[in-house]
């Protein structure tokens, strides 16, 4: 495996490269959620490019960016054993510079859910996604639908400014007990780790709900919202998979999103129905 | 010369092109300016594309968008005769959707001179910018040094976001008094068009004062605006090449720019010292 840190050396090596490429973004402390998305890109591209990059402009000034988990020998090990062709590890200072053009999220879509609470937060994920595309060029780029909201704008980034790649998204991995895994969920103490139980529970009712036949969204976040109580909830949502506001489920069309603060974690999932 | 107006078709038929391809984006109403353009990439290239699209995302409500001029068919004549091998025609509603991802030109170096009075600009002038480049994926792309700030915007962009095009400058062009040519230029009232020989007559005067090395900044300046007076001044500016202000002329890093309005139009111009 090839170790990269500089963007213009990493951009040159791939030039003129005609085997597809299949890379996966990733901000390091790498789980089985990542190695699903590796595993996705080694069976449908001949180079697979890893990079490992904790995003200073996706985090605002309270929030956990010096604290985010950092594990460089424990992911170069995992991306090793999991056929990584390529790591890529660059400096904050090589990837941005001073007074830089940036990309800005949907008015709408780029400003609700997340992105209501945080609302620099995917100005900052669609920046650094177009610059690490634009280094590898890749023929593929693999994203978790767990950060559904981010798979969302980073598809429409794409077919809005006519970029060449193909966005593919991959499932969510989950604890057994169904916790969706997540870098954050190393924050959770014993208690915290039970509570967080309640979101995969909440979406599943959902699920249950809906086989059913019970559409109406506000009483399908309603009956959520008990099972999540007395968790500080950020958000239960329905949307079109547009991410529209809907009043009935589409089945098929539809995905369910919370997020909730257990201890002083957020946590989000979502489940696609 | 093949005639394309979808901008997925164009992007298609382009998808596995070999040959190095030049790129030439324009707004239409063609003149020898623009002819200078493709003739550069006539000479660079293979494959010479041109486009004509006037962006309304950068003009603001109480600009001339509605009034740019169009000349659809003798442009197609010009493009034709210039060796121009693609001409892309498209329709607004096939760049532009509803709630959009968008570029976000640089704090400073976006608001400034241009960007000052008109703070919209440069965000439309980049979003299209991204978007053509991203149709087309040419080799090369060529922009006049006229529309300087644009160009240095443009240039930081496909730095700072790691684009693959490579960013060509080509000099003004000038009528023999002196006057730069623009599209605009058709505004101007006989009388209007004798007062804006004051822009190129007051970069000259600049010139002269450098080449006799007097190379305070506010002093240039000073002389600069008496030339241009009684015309309504939006700027008159000396920055180094980075767009950075400066006290003293660096020789062979600096632009003088001036824009001013001659009766509604506002015409801009620069030299490069």
């Amino acid at each position: 495996m090839k170790i990269i840190s500089k963007p213009l050396e990493l951009k040159k090596y791939l030039k003129d490269e005609e085997k597809s490429i299949g890379f996966v973004p990733t901000m390091g402390a790498l789980h089985e959620g990542h190695i699903s998305l590796i595993k996705r890109a080694r069976g449908e591209t001949e180079i697979v490019i890893v990079s490992i990059f904790v995003n200073p402009k996706q985090f605002s000034k309270d929030e956990d960016f010096s604290k985010y988990p950092k594990k460089d020998e424990a992911d170069t090990k995992i991306c090793e054993m999991s056929g990584v062709d390529i790591l890529f590890f660059p400096n904050a200072k090589d990837i941005y510079g001073c007074d830089e053009v940036s990309l800005l999220a949907p008015n709408i879509r780029g400003f609700v859910l997340e992105g209501l609470t945080r609302p620099t937060h995917f100005n900052g994920v669609l920046t650094v996604v177009m610059k690490l595309l634009n280094i590898v060029s890749p023929t593929k780029a693999y994203f978790g639908k767990k950060d559904a909201q981010q798979f969302n704008l980073i598809n429409l980034m794409v077919k809005q400014l006519f970029m060449s790649v193909e966005i593919i998204g991959v499932e969510t991995v989950r604890e057994s007990d169904g916790l969706a895994l997540s870098s954050r969920n190393v924050y959770l103490s014993k208690k915290e780790r039970r509570e967080s139980l309640k979101i995969s529970s909440s979406l599943y009712l959902a699920g249950n709900l809906i086989v059913k036949n019970i559409l109406d969204v506000d009483t399908i976040k309603e009956q959520m919202q008990k099972i999540l109580a007395p968790l500080e909830i950020f958000y239960v949502e329905i949307l079109n998979r547009n991410f529209e506001i809907i009043k009935e489920v589409e089945v098929g069309n539809s995905i369910v999103l919370v997020e909730v603060k257990v201890g002083n974690t957020r946590l989000l999932d979502n489940i696609w129905l």
